[in-house]
């Protein structure tokens, strides 16, 4: 299958994060994207190409205007505010806090569009948001054009961000961008299955009351993991969306027995939804040596995870997501597509 | 007047704050306490006594039972997950996110009952708290008791706190217990006016929906400061609270003049509210020379700020919030406290 990369997804390069009341090096960096790119060209899985320019609109589709705005003027109201180097908020309107009006002050602005404190902005995150996005969107249309299967190399990630709060890493969300331009390109009805170590609270939250999205994940317990405050398996979607959610919450420590269960029956569940599309959001921090996560999946179980997500007989978009294991990516990731391919 | 401050409150010693995507050193540090207490012995101002104990009975009646849990428990979660040293939140349960069901993770709790990165938490808080607590909670016995005032030197501070999260260095509400305490022993009224540079999102959150308790503050628009999320003037109160909560949002940069007029109209307010004691949320922070703050009032402006509030007439309780210029917080503390005796 084709990947779809630009290395200008490569220009968020942040330094630090904050974790543990500890400013800390960075673990979503550039890397992570050259090593799965270096396993693709190494183990010859197809074609690289670089994504087209969708511009804005289909970001607008997923996220709030005033979000985009946000990130777009982001780096020249932090400079004007004699601000510099990476950003990061730290005051958040919780419960009984007011999100509108929005406020003025950058660091007000920061929380207002943020939920965590981890996750660093510069000057060059919005361009390689945009550029990322533009991968997952290819990828679409790829799909869309009858190619069986693509992989968007997205780096940033995606599956963190909401309509209008980025964190976790992300952004814009990818899969949930593709999704909708899929939709909006004549697909009826697309399943988002995002396999990543953590909730996709961002893309349940942007599809929780539709019908024409289905949303499932496999991740670690929220009770017990980030992000702590989705990912429930009572979350079955709203209004139209009612049943259109399916979380599956596992606890820390499930290997592929475990893990696969989960993910058979959120492949029945989707073989009754009949997607036109499907969308893998691969997250691949299940790994056992991830370093911040706690399943135990193998190198091979990703190749029997391709296998299995093949078997579903669908168009299928791959759209990469979390996973901070560098050494071990691009193994993991490519047996996954190289799984799928000979599924 | 007598003051009321315990040393046990000097426990929580916060070494570090993150601001700004840094770890720098801590601004809400004992020194200020023992500034301010300096100060009062070194004017002759009155006695100093220790508080009285109340237990946690008093901090139930204002917050939430689950958030008094956490702040007990902390510090034994904290080291039995094997972690140590100052606890930072990183993640918080904004908008689509749920509070509930409550994590049980550490990780989760810090950003469950929190809503800023910034406040450091270690193993002497909630005891400095607590004991903080029970400094207001006596200066309220002793208005009760006839005393025309009382000041409560309250550190750590308290008016970021809400029902069930902390904040802004700041873990329970003092004034709001204080004024709780005051009703639950006959007050048929309480006013609190806060004239801390930030408004008190804590304080009005807990009373917003309630006719009894009248809030007032003078503070920074949260467009431009921090909290951001709350204190605009449309805020005016909910249901039976409808009316009796009142902001004064000022562009920074507000001098005594300005300054004064809004201290002037909410004095008319409490006036007409006729309330049987005022608290006073006594942050010096407006003083021109405070290193986070953008007000300009002068020293001798404290001693008018006493004056001004003594003159409504009424059993006072001064509970100590906010306030940085470590060096000018005793003369203005105590400028304030002996301009209220001499007007
Ligand atoms: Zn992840
Ligand atoms: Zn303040």
């Amino acid at each position: 299958m084709k990947t779809v990369f630009s290395p200008g997804q490569l220009a968020h390069d942040p330094r630090h994060e904050i974790s543990d009341g500890e400013l800390k090096p960075a673990v979503e960096i550039p890397a992570r994207a050259e090593i799965v790119r270096a396993r693709i060209l190494e183990a010859g899985m197809g074609e690289i190409l670089a994504p087209e320019e969708f511009g804005m609109a289909p970001l607008a589709r997923v996220h709030d205007a005033g979000y985009l705005d946000f990130l777009d003027s982001f780096w020249s109201r932090w400079t004007e505010a004699g601000r510099g180097g990476e950003a990061f908020p730290f005051v958040w309107p919780v419960r009984g806090l007011r999100a509108d009006p929005v406020p003025d002050h950058i660091d007000g602005l920061l929380g207002r569009y943020s939920f965590d404190a981890g996750t660093p902005m510069g000057e060059e995150t919005f361009a390689a948001a945009r550029a990322s996005a533009n991968s997952a969107l290819t990828g679409a249309r790829l799909v869309a054009g009858g190619d069986r299967a693509a992989f968007a190399l997205c780096r940033p990630p995606g599956h963190h961000a909401a309509a209008d709060y980025y964190g976790g890493y992300c952004f814009l969300n990818n899969a949930g961008i593709a999704a909708q331009w899929l939709r909006d390109a004549g697909a009826a009805r697309v399943a988002i299955f995002d396999v990543d170590y953590h909730h996709g609270n961002g893309t349940q939250a942007i599809f929780y009351d539709r019908s024409d999205v289905l949303f499932l994940s496999v991740h670690a317990d929220p009770r017990e993991e980030y992000p702590y405050f989705l990912g429930h398996a009572e979350e079955t979607g709203i209004g139209a969306g009612e049943g259109f959610n399916v979380n599956y919450p596992l606890a820390p420590g499930a290997d592929w027995a475990i893990w696969s269960a989960a993910l058979d029956a959120g492949l029945e569940r989707i073989a009754r939804f009949a997607p036109d599309v499907l969308i893998v959001s691969l997250g691949l921090d299940p790994y056992e040596k991830d370093p911040i996560s706690r399943f135990r999946l193998t190198q091979d179980d990703f190749t029997r995870l391709g296998a299995r997500l093949a078997r579903a007989g669908l168009p299928t978009l791959f759209v990469l997501e979390g996973g901070y294991a560098v050494d071990a990516l691009g193994v993991n990731c490519v047996n996954t597509l190289t799984g799928f391919e000979a599924g």
